[in-house]
């Protein structure tokens, strides 16, 4: 007797062997997948306290959103098409400071949690401040995912005085050990130009004696390759991190977008995990990242949304078409960067990323049961001679239909389970006007977009 | 008395002057604006036969697809992550041999069309072959079209003898002139490379002579650029195309990769116009066609899906994103294609390019009603700070509540009025196992991708 049936399924086992079952069978007990097979003609359904009629659409792992910035949808399309500097200097920052708090963090995080679920991602890996508000509204999401408290040598929201900066983030860590299945914490530590060595290497040990994910932005912009001194080039970039013992398999570098072969190595070498996040890196024209050669060295890849306020939505699925166009046309190849590939750094790669390859990221005998469940009735998943090439190319949130996190449907007909989001809308709504009227006050503070069109 | 009266809109009016309503009210009288205006606070609502609360939510004109492949949707993730020539010469070429006829189309054709619809694309440019059963299909869905007929030097599908390739597209222009207010005939010349001097020259007389656009693939990928002779180099590319005089005001060239700045200097001069085609020239790996360098030469540029063997949707939300990151990276500058001029090629320049400028593309008195109401309701849509970053960055088909073609309402809730979906897809889903039987039959027909991820 399972808890949960799920039949007539295309499953996309995603299981490291390319595993595809044409017509098949997930049997769930609590949060675990107990079975996974092939219907068998004639047979009938095993019993099941919840039975759920897959009507011949895909069945895909969870998917994995390996780098985000939660409490940012707050800041969705505050300001666009800028140069970097301006972006961040003028309007990121000053919002941020003016108006993080524990009520915008709380409200800013429940409407990500909503769309990435209604989107079919059910674990995410967050970065940010006041993590213990974050931490409080994914566990009302019933999403699963790894939580970061920033670290960095600066105020911030939560932390005022930057000495405080690591015993605060190792608090968060410590509270939220073992307080919910579903949630894993971790220490992020913002990037090495914000850090100084001390406060890397301090911040790293936490994570390390914790037993945590240790998170860092590294050479997102080109800004961060060493410069080429009187002497000529300088270490490659992570030259400096492997000097403060900070890459080994607990350690996920985000963007990577301007490692050199060296670098790349380097990483490799030391079991570290990699996040691209294309649609970001596009946006603020950062560059493309060397992810074929990450892929050749045998580093781990995940695939992140960033943050709302660089992209500007939370949706996994165009970020997996972005990753394997964007890679097919800059190296002129288009057997580059397959849908098969992209698909397991979306779910397997990118939950091994984030520190829980283990328990989830495929569809396998014993894994959490986080699955989607694609609407076979949208036009657009008509007709499908390969489900891998369909979730990739053509996939995309109107076709989510169902969502499950450990066992627990949270999406299901294209509807969340948990209908707070109309209260949620509103008070994030309610938040949007209050940072608009003050970006309008400060000199430079409105991007103006909409009258010049 | 209005036929339709929207009210409550964030109204897009996308006219030129960047104007933008928040609160709008839209009334229509048969299939035109007749008015655009500010709702007067305290005023009654103006009577109408029909009143569609647009709930706070963004009204855009209806996105216009300036080139695509409608019947190719049976086609859809048939073959991918190949390289270009055992794509074409493999699967994509024997596929439309053995399986375009007249009922192929005819479903490929509606089930295109549903899929538009919802993803709030009101107009298509399309270029195929039995072009009379694509506009059959197309006028039962509803929506507005502008249809070229295939010239090629090659047996193509309804033209076995190629002698007959002029005179069959001619026939199609003819009697599908002044047939449907909502279909425009056309011709479509496949490229420079499938038809001699003499097809060119002659197709293009004959579009001159019905008074249609003439469209043609130009410079998709490097193979066209002309030689580099013992004598040095050839002249560019439209050098010819000028010489058989192609070029002017009623031509639209598709995708112009490859084209030097002489050629953008060139059909500038001339008045013909640029589809730019991102996710098919990235899936493909065909280059990053320079469309920043053709609009700084004053080029009209729309923006097309492509048909759905190289694609895989028809989604223009994702090229508008595609189309905005790409050329921010591809140049290094996040300032570029801003997201204003990017909603202006899916709409008003799309319109202008395929030759509908005056009638549709934009919210104004006296255009057509070609309407998308985006879902306020959608944690995506949620705060919007610039209705127009919001459109091309963060949306998608899954916000289209509602979209309105010539004043008649063809989605409504999320769903297609007229509701022969399922028996659209019943019958591709029959087409798709025929194409996948006989393609597993031949020598490397199948791209066995599923079997080793």
């Amino acid at each position: 007797m399972y808890d949960l049936l799920i039949h007539n399924a295309w499953v996309v086992t995603v299981d490291g062997n390319g595993h595809i079952i044409p017509d098949g069978v997930i049997g769930i007990q609590g949060d675990r997948i107990v079975h996974v097979g092939p219907q068998s003609a004639g047979d009938a359904l095993p019993a099941a306290r919840e039975t759920i009629d897959a009507a011949r659409g895909i069945v895909l792992p969870g998917l994995v959103n390996a780098h985000t910035h939660l409490p940012m949808t707050i800041f969705r399309g505050l300001a666009d098409d800028l140069p970097l500097k301006t972006w961040l200097e003028d309007h990121i920052f000053p919002a941020e400071a003016a108006h993080i708090t524990e009520d915008t963090v709380h409200w800013g995080t429940l409407l990500a949690c909503g769309e990435m679920l209604l989107g079919g991602i059910t674990t995410c890996c967050d970065g940010y401040f006041r993590e213990e508000a974050v931490a409080r509204a994914v566990a009302m999401s019933g999403m699963r995912a790894v939580l970061g408290h920033g670290v960095i040598d600066y105020p911030a929201p939560g932390v005022p005085d930057p000495a405080d900066n690591i015993r605060t983030a190792t608090r968060f860590v410590q509270q939220w050990q073992d307080v919910s299945p579903l949630i894993t914490p971790s220490i992020f530590c913002h990037s090495p130009y914000t850090c100084s060595d001390t406060t890397l290497a301090r911040a790293k040990a936490a994570a390390r004696d914790e037993g945590v994910l240790f998170q860092m932005h590294v050479a997102e912009t080109r800004d961060e390759i060493p410069p080429v001194g009187e002497r000529g080039a300088s270490p490659p970039l992570t030259h400096r991190l492997a000097q403060l013992d900070l890459l080994d398999n607990d350690t996920l570098l985000v963007h990577g977008v301007w490692l050199a072969p060296d670098d790349i190595d380097r990483i490799a070498g030391s079991g570290s995990s990699v996040v691209h996040c294309p649609e970001s890196n596009m946006k603020l024209a950062s560059g493309i990242a060397p992810v074929t050669q990450m892929h050749r060295a045998g580093i781990t890849v995940g695939i992140g949304t960033d943050g709302c306020a660089s992209n500007n939505d939370l949706d996994l699925w165009r970020e997996m078409d972005m990753t394997a166009k964007l890679h097919k046309v800059a190296g002129g190849d288009p057997t580059a960067m397959p849908a098969d590939s992209v698909l397991a750094m979306a779910t397997r790669e990118g939950a091994r990323a984030i520190g829980l390859g283990d328990r989830i990221g495929s569809i396998e005998k014993g894994k959490q049961a986080d699955l989607v469940i694609l609407d076979s009735a949208h036009p657009a998943m008509c007709p499908v001679y390969h489900p891998v090439s369909q979730a990739v190319y053509a996939g995309g949130g109107e076709m989510v239909r169902d969502t499950i996190v450990a066992g627990r449907v949270v999406v299901r007909n294209h509807a969340l389970v948990n209908g707070h989001m109309a209260e949620t809308m509103a008070q994030v709504r309610a938040i949007a006007r209050r940072i608009k009227n003050a970006s309008a006050k400060r000199p430079g503070g409105d991007t103006g977009q909409g009258s010049s069109l």
